[in-house]
C-alpha cells in the first residue's frame, strides 16, 4: 500500500511517498481502508521531531474510511462500516489499525472528507471545552485562533450544547465572519484591537468563565485580565510563544483562576475511548441533522501532502485541511 | 462587649481593645457567645490593609462557643449549642454573629481551645486537597509549610481520607517531627535539601499527583520538576513570593498540569455553607474518634492579642494560635 513518512525529521522536503505492507489488526482492533485523512499541527511537528529514529513512522492521526476487517467484538463495527476516528499514528496510508473503542460510526449525511474532519479538532474542543473548562449552560467563553479547526469546532459545540456567549479572536476578517456563521457573539480581530478590552466592556468588567487558549505567552497578560472569578483558562497551544517573562500568582490567587494545561494525542487509549464515545453520543447526532458542521477549507489530493503542510504551517486554513487517500 | 479592633491600618501596634454593642442576629444567623478564635495570615493582613476605612472592623474569622440566640429554623442549634466555625469578621468579640448553615456543631470531646483550631485551617486544607486537589485514594501529595495550620491539618486528612502518601516540607525538624506523627512519610527540611530531588528520588521519577502550595514563586521550577503527568497543583498562599520569571507553559501542556489558584476567606456565604456542611459530615466525626487531632501551637489571653500576631509573623507555631475570648 501507498503511504506517506520522512525520509528524515525536518522540513517539507523530507516527506516521503514509501510503498510498504497492510498493517495487521490485532485483538480489539480494526483494519481500515482509508478514504481521508485529517492533516494536523501534531503532524507537523513529528514530522520535525529530531528525537525520532528509524523507521520512522507513517504520519497522520485521524480517518475516515470503511471497516476492512473487524477484530473487534463489536458487530456494529464489521467490515463495510464507515467510520471515522483517531489512530496512534498511520493515518496518510491507504489502510491503518484503529482501536476499535475509538471509532466513530460516520453517518450517512456525511462524506468522508467531512469525516475526516471530524476526530481531532472536535475531540479535543470538547474535551478542553467541557472535560478541563467544565463550561456550564450559557455561561460566557473566549476562543482564541477562531479560525484554526479546534476554534470552529469549539465555538459550533459551545453554541450548540451550551447556548454559551461566545467572543472570538483571529486575525483576518473572513475567519471572523466564518466565526460569527458558526455562532460567536463577539468578534474580535485582535490586529486592530485588543480582546481583553472588548471582554471588559462587553462583560461590565466580569470577565470570562472559560478561556481556550492556543497562544500562550503573547496573550498571558490580556488573557489574565479576561478571565472572570473562578475561570478555568484551557492551555492547548502556544502559537505565541511558551516563555512568560513575569507571572503573578498573587492574580491567579485572587481570581481563583484554573489554568489547565492539556494535550489531545499523547493522552492514553483508554482516555481516548472514553472521550470518543461520550463524544458520539452526545455530538455525533447533532452532525446527522446539521447543527453541528464539520469545517473543511480545503481538499488536497494524496500526492500533494506536501502542500497540505505548507497551508498548515503558513496559517492559511479556516478549518480543516484534508488528504484524499483514496476515492 | 469588648472586642480587637484596629486604630488605623499598620503593624501589631494598631491593634486596638474596643468596647461595643453586641450584635443583633438576623433571620437564618446565630449569636454566638465565642469562648475561643483562632488567630489567622488573613488577620495579620487585614490590619495592614490599607484599603480599609472606619469604622474599622472587629478582626477574626473563626470562632468556637455557645450559641446565645438561634435566628434560624435549624433546631440542632438552639441556644446552649457548642458550637464553631467560619465568621465573615467579627471573631475576636466576646459575642459574634454566624450565618447558622455554616456552623458546626462541637463534640463534648474537644474543648472550645480545639474547636476554634479547626475550622479555616480544616476547611481550607478540606476544600483544596478534594474539591481543587481532587485527591484520590492512594495518590502522592506533597505537601509544603508542614508546620503550618493549614499543612498539620492537611497531612492528617490525606493520611486519615485518602491513605495518600505524603511529602511534607518545612524548614524546622521539630516541625517535620510533627508532620511524621500526622501521617507524612517523607520529610524534607528545605534549608538543607531540594525537595524535588527526594520527590524524585522516592517516586522514581514519577512525581506527585498533587501539590499544595503555600510558597509561590520562590518553589516555582521545583514544584514543576515534582509534577507528575495530570498533577493538580493548588495555589493557596505566595509565603516565597507572588512574581515568578520565565515561566514555560511548555511544560503546563506538556504534564497537563492544572495549576489552581484559590482563597477560602473571599469566597460566598454560599461556598463556605456547603463546605462547612461537607465537612462536619465527613471529617466531624473523627475528631471525636481522635483520628483528627486539632494541632494547637498556644493559647493567648484575650489582653496578649499582638502576642499571638507577632507568633504568626514570625512563623513560630507549629499549628495553630489560639485567642482565649472567654471562660
Amino acid at each position: 500500500m501507498r503511504a506517506w513518512s520522512i525520509e528524515k525529521p525536518g522540513g517539507r522536503e523530507v516527506l516521503k511517498q514509501i510503498e510498504v505492507e497492510k498493517p495487521v489488526p490485532k485483538q480489539g482492533e480494526l483494519l481500515i481502508e482509508v478514504k481521508a485523512a485529517g492533516v494536523n499541527r501534531t503532524d507537523t511537528l513529528t514530522r520535525q521531531n529530531t528525537g525520532l529514529s528509524r523507521p520512522y513512522p507513517i504520519l497522520g492521526i485521524e480517518v475516515s474510511g470503511v471497516v476492512a476487517e473487524n477484530q473487534s467484538t463489536d458487530p456494529d463495527l464489521n467490515a463495510g462500516t464507515r467510520v471515522c476516528g483517531l489512530v496512534n499514528h498511520g493515518g496518510y496510508g491507504e489502510y491503518v489499525i484503529m482501536p476499535a473503542d475509538r471509532a466513530m460510526i460516520l453517518p450517512d449525511e456525511l462524506t468522508f472528507e467531512e469525516g475526516a474532519a471530524i476526530p481531532e479538532v472536535f475531540l479535543t474542543a470538547y474535551q478542553t471545552l467541557y472535560w478541563l473548562g467544565e463550561l456550564e449552560e450559557k455561561e460566557k467563553i473566549l476562543i482564541h485562533a477562531a479560525g484554526s479547526g479546534v476554534g470552529t469546532a469549539a465555538i459550533q459545540l459551545a453554541s450548540q450544547l451550551s447556548q454559551a456567549t461566545i467572543f472570538a479572536t483571529a486575525g483576518h476578517p473572513e475567519k471572523l465572519e466564518k466565526a460569527k456563521e458558526l455562532g460567536a457573539h463577539v468578534l474580535v480581530n485582535y490586529k486592530e484591537e485588543s480582546f481583553d478590552e472588548r471582554v471588559n466592556e462587553v462583560t461590565e468588567g466580569a470577565g470570562v468563565d472559560v478561556i481556550l487558549d492556543f497562544i500562550g505567552a503573547s496573550y498571558w497578560e490580556m488573557n489574565l485580565e479576561s478571565c472572570a472569578v473562578d475561570a478555568r483558562w484551557v492551555l492547548i497551544g502556544t502559537l505565541g510563544g511558551s516563555e512568560v517573562a513575569e507571572v503573578s500568582l498573587g492574580d491567579l490567587m485572587k481570581k481563583r483562576i484554573a489554568l489547565k494545561g492539556t494535550l489531545l494525542t499523547p493522552r492514553s487509549d483508554a482516555y481516548k475511548a472514553q472521550l470518543s464515545k461520550e463524544f458520539a453520543e452526545i455530538a455525533m447526532p447533532l452532525f446527522k441533522e446539521k447543527q453541528l458542521k464539520p469545517v473543511v477549507h480545503t481538499v488536497i489530493p494524496f500526492k500533494e501532502l506536501p502542500e497540505a503542510h505548507r497551508i498548515m504551517e503558513d496559517n492559511e486554513n479556516t478549518g480543516k485541511i484534508i488528504l484524499k487517500v483514496s476515492d
